[in-house]
């Protein structure tokens, strides 16, 4: 039975209703970014050995031809093509986050997304309807991860599939045209799929959280419209998927009253990533970048770099001397090392051979860190101040709050298109890249995907 | 890294140095007991709704044939075989439960058993390397469970699939013959699939959470085997599985110290039901059929009947006035009424047009409930007391505290045969039931199972 005061039918009924043309235009636009910035990221993550294993496993099921792996050269299943296309966004840790990331710290567009698009090419669907569902699905994963995000990770979830799990579902509800007992059904189904330990988030099983709700996504809304039935108030209430995950500390309501009048991906925002590494970083590299920029700092000038921190979001950075691309990522060192001596940040410097290198290596003993007592402690606040003095005892200081990237100090839609052909010409010639680009910016107005999905599918040659 | 000590990797330990001549006779017995019973559970549930709508969502994946669908005339991954078979296992809610179910209420061989069986039907394994693997997978979740059961539905999950996730994982790794890391990474892989809320239990979703922690499980070890990896301590330590699922109120040790010397799954035992309902209502059924039995009661001379119970498990049988079957199986009025009625409970009783019959329901006003105070409160404790008051001022009263089908009050194994013979002659003629019941006894002496998948592929005629 529905109750229709519920968030969960509430939501169901946001995600019914909504057709594409009452999507306001702010929102259609970070949409478009954050389907162009995901695609960049996840062709650049394309053959990273996660993805390969992924991808290789869902090959050898030989499954019906629905959707296609991207750059893999195969159409698989919509769950399979999920399950790859989702792993491969969140491989290289680049891809985009909540607003609020260290609060969320969620990843929502490769769960989101990968879904979305899967179901569209297996129903032959238009750029609209892509928007429409892939807006569903981020409207939701806000609303309940208002409602329990902050909660999640305290206790060992990793918050990304948690919440991605559901807003995938909601994405493919949307796609599949469910109504709304249906979309009750998939969220009920969803919830007893979603999982995710921050225990792994070391190994490749991180990776493939992303995936893996993408792929839980497709499922719960499939079965939600052969007549599967799910839990018809699964976020309300005892026993929910909020108190649930959230250890009994989140509220039995998500905030639905503003669903379709305010769109929280505008309000809110989305975050997307200058510097492929760890969030955390993000506030001392724009403050080194700015001050190398400012004062023409050459790295064999400095004598000590002092970064004052929030010492609960150093705790993010675990990897004090890297020897891999991916502990280099979460090295607060590495990523200062190498902004003062490159003067930028790219996927060049996250390879393990540039990790390995010793050309960075000697700054590390002049990197200290230091935790102000006056600033606040919680994991919320990115506040970073980086003190540079050079062996001329001159010394220069600058503080970063919100890092470039955030909703309140966005990337350019140059910036994000200049990222999206670097990142996607690492595998596509020039002319494809300019296919791709078009094709996303005319998203809205495109009625068939098919030669989008096409050029997707191909193997780099 | 290994920890080698940590109790993760000695379980995976024990998983993969076990050899079938390790396994005492007693355990292979019960193992034995243990496929018979959910072979003929499972057939049985061969064509309820739940499993149709599953059975065809997986055809319609068009995979690669791996595994044959139970009754279902089609062979399909073994991922997807997994979730049918587990899913219909769990269907009639009539499979085994750990022999403290009230405790633990898992059900372990339906997450456990499909997985273990698509895998050997892939790799055409023999009946001893099914038992192997089944066996390591029951052992290794009756250890998660004991260390971590009992918190598990306080907080809101359905414990079967959260511990049948790396039981069915456990039971793969074993039969793909994985090594210690390996096996390692696929408990890591599979404790970031685990999940399933109990707010989904009067739903479908109920009954394919036991198959979706056998797919699940398929999948762990799969990818694990291609070099997939997860975290090697997931039992272990701050975050592990075992604190993130019990809320934080599990111990960070499995205990693992008596692995390989002392089988659980003969010193604590497998449970299996007599009746095809739920679990509490059985020391009720048991003492109205010997009540009934012995002093002749028929229904019409009964005034009233006292049902002297633990509120707590009363709790677990919610349908005061059942309306359809799957509500009658959580009836503890629609059982008593039945009971004293027919002299027998069965799978006749538990359809929709026999429970809607007004034959029986001018019992309920006469069925109370009561609780003495001295009895204890926890849900641990299935002591229930009938006293039946005849119109002629007669009572006869009888208590049962260990239900038949515990094993401690076991089903024998001529009953466990006659169990199987009446739920699998529902879909097979006498000849194939006589030909499963001998391949199944003569499992331990069988090379190839080929023919035995032949029996149990072919749909009902």
């Amino acid at each position: 039975m529905i109750e229709t005061h519920s968030s969960t039918s509430r939501i169901a009924g946001f995600i019914v209703e909504t057709v594409y043309e009452d999507i306001p235009p702010e929102a259609i636009h970070i949409a478009k970014q954050g389907i162009l910035d995901w695609l960049g990221v996840t062709i650049a993550g394309a053959s990273e050995p996660v993805v390969a294993i992924i991808a290789q496993y869902a090959k050898g099921l030989a499954a019906k031809m629905e959707a296609s792996g991207i750059c893999q050269g195969f159409m698989t299943t919509a769950e399979l093509a999920s399950l790859i296309n989702g792993t491969m966004g969140h491989t290289l840790d680049f891809d985009d986050t909540f607003a609020n990331a260290v609060r969320y710290n969620i990843h929502p567009t490769t769960c989101i997304l990968p879904a979305a698009l899967a179901v569209t090419e297996r129903l032959s669907l238009s750029g609209r309807d892509l928007i429409l569902s892939y807006a569903a699905g981020m409207e939701t994963t806000y609303r309940i991860g208002a409602a329990i995000g902050q909660s999640i990770p305290e206790i060992g979830w990793y918050p990304t599939p948690i919440l991605g799990t559901l807003g995938a579902a909601a994405a493919c509800a949307k796609a599949l045209r469910l109504d709304v007992s249906q979309t009750c059904s998939a969220l009920g189904i969803a919830s007893s799929l979603a999982s995710g330990l921050k225990k792994n988030v070391e190994t490749m099983t991180k990776t493939m959280h992303a995936g893996n709700a993408a792929r839980n996504g497709v499922i719960a809304a499939t079965l939600a419209q052969s007549g599967f039935t799910g839990n018809q108030s699964v976020l309300d209430g005892k026993i929910s998927f909020c108190e649930v995950f959230s250890g009994g500390r989140g509220p039995d309501m998500v905030p639905v009253d503003d669903l379709g009048k305010e769109w929280w991906i505008v309000s809110t925002g989305l975050g997307f990533k200058p510097y492929p590494c760890c969030r955390a970083t993000h506030p001392a590299i724009d403050a080194i970048l700015y001050l190398k920029q400012r004062y023409g700092i050459r790295p064999e000038q400095v004598a000590s770099i002092i970064c004052k921190i929030n010492p609960l979001v150093l705790g993010m950075t675990t990897a004090h001397r890297p020897k891999t691309a991916y502990e280099a990522k979460f090295s607060m060192e590495y990523c200062i090392a190498k902004s003062i001596i490159n003067g930028e940040i790219t996927m060049r410097d996250f390879t393990d051979k540039a990790v390995q290198e010793s050309s960075w290596q000697y700054l590390i003993p002049h990197i200290h860190f230091e935790h102000p007592a006056q600033w606040g402690h919680g994991a919320v606040d990115l506040l970073t101040e980086i003190v540079i003095r050079l062996d001329s005892g001159e010394t220069y200081a600058y503080k970063v709050s919100v890092p470039k990237g955030e909703p309140e100090n966005p990337m350019s839609q140059d910036e994000l298109i200049a990222k999206f052909r670097q990142l996607s010409s690492s595998v596509f010639e020039g002319k494809k890249v300019d296919e791709l680009l078009e094709i996303i910016q005319g998203l809205d107005k495109t009625t068939t995907l098919k030669k989008f999905f096409e050029i997707l599918r191909k193997p780099p040659s």
